[in-house]
């Protein structure tokens, strides 16, 4: 397994006319989190798509249960329980720290390698050396 | 059954570095997808806000099998398929017209009404008197 | 001068906790603006940028006088006024029909054409001829 | 004079067919630097917003002089030149720390102090005093 914590401040931006973070606006913090937790194991995605893949959003889920609102400090824990093969999940639990264990949001994102012309790809190599290393 | 066909335009605003329609903008042409098929049916989402109702969205899912691309004229096909009860599941189907019937995009969403304090509400009645006569 | 009317309905994810469509999403609009003023003269944005140019936005401004809601039916009023040479100014004014003559933002962007390294590029040939036309 | 500096970090969301930001997202990571300066002065817009009272954007400016891309770490310098009277000018500088001091980006908004029904407004005394005491 593979998780990090990502912050995220809610910006009036991202908020709608009912008071609270626009829902659709979570599956850019799961984007800001899937960074980061690429970041931490060392491969950012920057290099990825620098070597000509990109790793873009096959399928996303979320369920909402409690709204976020402006100015919140959340925190988003991103997780990948099983390790990758052509296509890679990626898991996500949004809470308001100091709020409790209580979870806002969780969703999740499968992702597929694909070249610049769009065609599926082999996993980057220095990708699947990481994925050796944590899931044995 | 019912249904409705909601045309969205990409907007240059809405694309991303890998040059096709970043995939959470599709939860916001659900949205226009869902307020178009409200004014369909003759009760816009105006009005139900209007009477102190909210009607959030409690789960959104999509899968992304072709990527859109910036200007490209598509069409939402949005469908309540169950009569809904306390809580209401919608379908969206994104098309690009013109292109034949692949489906670049399918998802859905799930909905229960809301007072402005946020508690579980019963359905507008309005709502209620609608689905029955769409659903018999 | 070219002027066209580009209608925007304003989104429920347009919209920010102050009950109103945030302020950053005109630019958007003018975008949409932009691309629907290309269009009715003949000359999509999408052409140009197939033939390797891009018109990037150098500067934008906007005041913003009364507020959006959600659902609103705008026009965005947008016009070139003097003949481009180099560069190009474009200016918006969006007002809700049916509610005056009140103009609820009024702005506007400078773009000069770019080629993809990004460097300042010559006008697109039929851009030039086009505004010729119009300008005398 | 006031000031403060925001870190902004660029989203994938951000980004546009061009490879870069799209422009319309400076407005917001302006916003960011905006409620990071008052967080920094000891008045965070939400203790505002508390109070009943908001800050609307009257009018905003930009302009854009080099990209940022995806993944940059980029710095909003955000500040107070004049004194606020009934209306607040605030000012912004877009650079990427460790590239010199090229400024990718250089703006301002102006507010006013507004009541929940969207009347004008005295400033909120706090806020008052707390220009008071920066200005003299």
């Amino acid at each position: 397994m593979i998780t990090a914590r990502c912050p995220i401040r809610v910006r009036y931006a991202e908020t709608d006319a009912m008071g609270v973070a626009y829902h659709g606006n979570y599956f850019t913090w799961f984007e800001a989190a899937r960074v980061h937790l690429l970041d931490e194991v060392g491969l950012p995605y920057r290099e990825i798509e620098s070597r000509g893949l990109m790793l873009p959003v096959l399928e996303a889920h979320a369920e909402f249960r409690k709204p976020a609102r402006f100015d919140d400090r959340l925190e988003v824990e991103v997780t990948i329980t099983e390790k990758p093969g052509v296509r890679l999940r990626i898991d996500y639990r949004v809470r308001r720290p100091g709020d409790g264990e209580d979870v806002l949001c969780e969703g999740y994102t499968r992702h597929a390698f694909m070249d610049r012309s769009g065609r599926a790809a082999r996993p980057d190599r220095q990708f699947l050396d990481l994925m050796k290393r944590h899931f044995g």
